[in-house]
């Protein structure tokens, strides 16, 4: 059997940093223990264009190893060479960089280690809203270049106490979210989402439902996004969107770049209808270079709080994403049954919701 | 009557922003109002050497009005020259730029607004410990030149769920840290005080009480400083007491940069020691440029999340201490008693113990 696994370069780091484990140097922890069962193991980077390892070893792999962090993107024409695929398994959350509905029509099964980093991800978001709404990256950069003016930061710094804030989306993320917002004494907590949440769970975190996304985001002083990408989310930040948000609300996006019209945000940003834009995720993956979310401000110069995409991958989330990816190998491999949660599609169907389904 | 300020100066963003309540342009919004009632109210921000004019100003003023983050320090030697002073109010919470045993002897009282930032402090502490544990600063300027390698920030990024977090001081600060740590799942809340919590506010935050504070420090991940600045807490944390650190340890804080030896702090991050220190307090303020703390960085380039001193100046904190100085002003006018939790030193007394009384 052939298992074809791409992941991010690790260089020096990796090969100092053992636990770097979803880099190409430390292969997921899965080399050994695959080979010495016989089988044949694969791992690249190269992921772009027909000379790549991806598309070069695509043709004959059985298992496909991705990840969200720098995702092989497995559109419907890659299915059509992929003549041995049975299985992709994300090694993470989040699948959308895979064509989920050429998966059905193939009846080629997507898995991902639910679980794995959706703390690691909600932490991230509410690390982000803060230094967004308290206004930390131009106070930490006044001290490093030298200065000391209290007031060109105080004067946008705000507390997240007593602000309303929203997320879109109320799953696994969103909701470990909402529950980490509690004790901060917002104005209120609010969700969008296409189902309510269970009563006793609402309750316990006292998020109100609002239905009609204009409605909701007129309502937010900050948003986070913690909805899968799909194509019902594409595109869903947009600027007849933006028009409807407070003035000078702030706003993060850990879910996937492409939920947001990059443009429409960096314009929304410069004019000050945003106040702030953070999170680590990217339309496309690596980003180019000069991609507007790198250095686009607010007018006070600050306000954009982005990162690459790793909030996902700290090192104790590749240690359970490492060992959740083992596992539906090991079932797959033993023909055990998998685990409900972590079954995107099944054989020739969609097993969650989360995705829209055709 | 002479009311006298020291506030910080805030410029073109003063003059942009009136919500900047708390500098020499917006007066704590007391302008109008003490001066419609007759009295002589003083504002400058010029504050060190003879001829500053808070030396100059002090001699015969009846009222200081002071603030942490642009501290007046008031000296033994000045409160001797201070021969019409009865009253020192602190604008903010933190007292300790004033030299509390000779208000004591010269029977001046010091109150401060007690509970106008505790909030706003505690955001920056959960903050300051997501952006040093979750590896943030080394990310965004990643981003912001250019640069796109996710294996560089995740080999030293960790969730802060499983840490073990320990707080010097569990007051009015240090138990609002608790109360927003405890959905973060940490692995144990664990306090070092005089006193102990009360039992019901212990269980409500499952907070541990170490007794020893060598003890205590060697169990910590994270380590946030919310007590304080005394003559007990003056470099508390210092080379030996570092030694007791966990190997790679946090620490931020955001009380008093004097209750950090700042050689040994920079010297500990330097070598590993401490993977990262944070907050927003420095020993002198406003920091000289060449201050270590401003540009020191662990071995792999990170752990620097230094801001100037502003974490209880937010738009939101200025209101509410503005607001406390006025009230606090009106009772000492009206001879009406003040707030008790307000009160640092009474009439020839300490009435507080957070101080450390003599």
């Amino acid at each position: 059997m052939k298992v074809l696994a791409i992941l991010y370069e690790g260089g020096k780091a990796a090969q100092e940093e053992p636990r770097l484990l979803g880099t190409i140097e430390n292969k997921l922890g899965l080399k050994d223990w695959l080979e010495s069962r016989g089988h044949e193991f694969i791992v690249s980077s190269s992921k772009e264009g027909p000379e790549s390892d991806f598309q070069k070893h695509l043709v004959d792999a059985e298992v496909l190893i991705t990840t969200p962090f720098h995702p092989g993107y497995l559109t419907r024409d890659l299915f059509e060479k992929a003549k041995n695929l049975k299985i992709c398994i994300t090694a993470g959350v989040g699948s959308d960089h895979i064509d989920l509905n050429a998966a059905v029509d193939h009846r080629i099964q997507v898995l991902e280690v639910s679980g794995s980093n959706v703390v690691s991800v909600a932490e991230h978001v509410i690390m982000s809203i803060l230094l967004l709404v308290r206004n930390f990256i131009p106070a930490h950069e006044m001290i490093e270049r030298g200065d000391w003016q209290v007031s060109d930061v105080a004067r946008n710094a705000f507390d997240l106490e007593g602000k309303v804030v929203g997320t879109i989306g109320a799953g696994r993320i969103g909701y470990r979210v909402l529950q980490r917002l509690v004790p901060f004494d917002c104005k209120e907590l609010i969700y969008y989402d296409y189902a309510p949440l269970p009563a006793a769970a609402a309750e316990s975190v006292k998020a109100r439902r609002v239905e009609d996304l204009k409605d909701f985001v007129s309502q937010c002083d900050v948003i986070t996004i913690n909805c899968p990408l799909h194509e019902g989310t594409r595109g869903l930040i947009n600027t007849e969107l933006l028009k409807h948000f407070k003035k000078g609300a702030w706003l993060v996006n850990t879910a996937r770049g492409a939920i947001c019209d990059a443009d429409a945000v960096a314009a929304a940003l410069k004019t000050g209808q945003l106040s702030g834009y953070a999170g680590d995720v990217w339309n496309v993956q690596p980003a180019p270079k000069e991609h507007v979310w790198r250095t686009v401000k607010n007018p006070l110069g600050g306000g954009n709080g982005m990162v690459p995409h790793y909030s996902g991958t700290t090192l104790d989330a590749q240690a359970r994403y490492a060992n959740g990816t083992k596992s539906i190998l090991d079932n797959y491999l033993n023909d055990k049954p998998q685990e409900v949660q972590n079954v995107i599609i099944g054989l020739g169907k969609y097993e969650t919701r989360a995705y829209g389904q055709r």
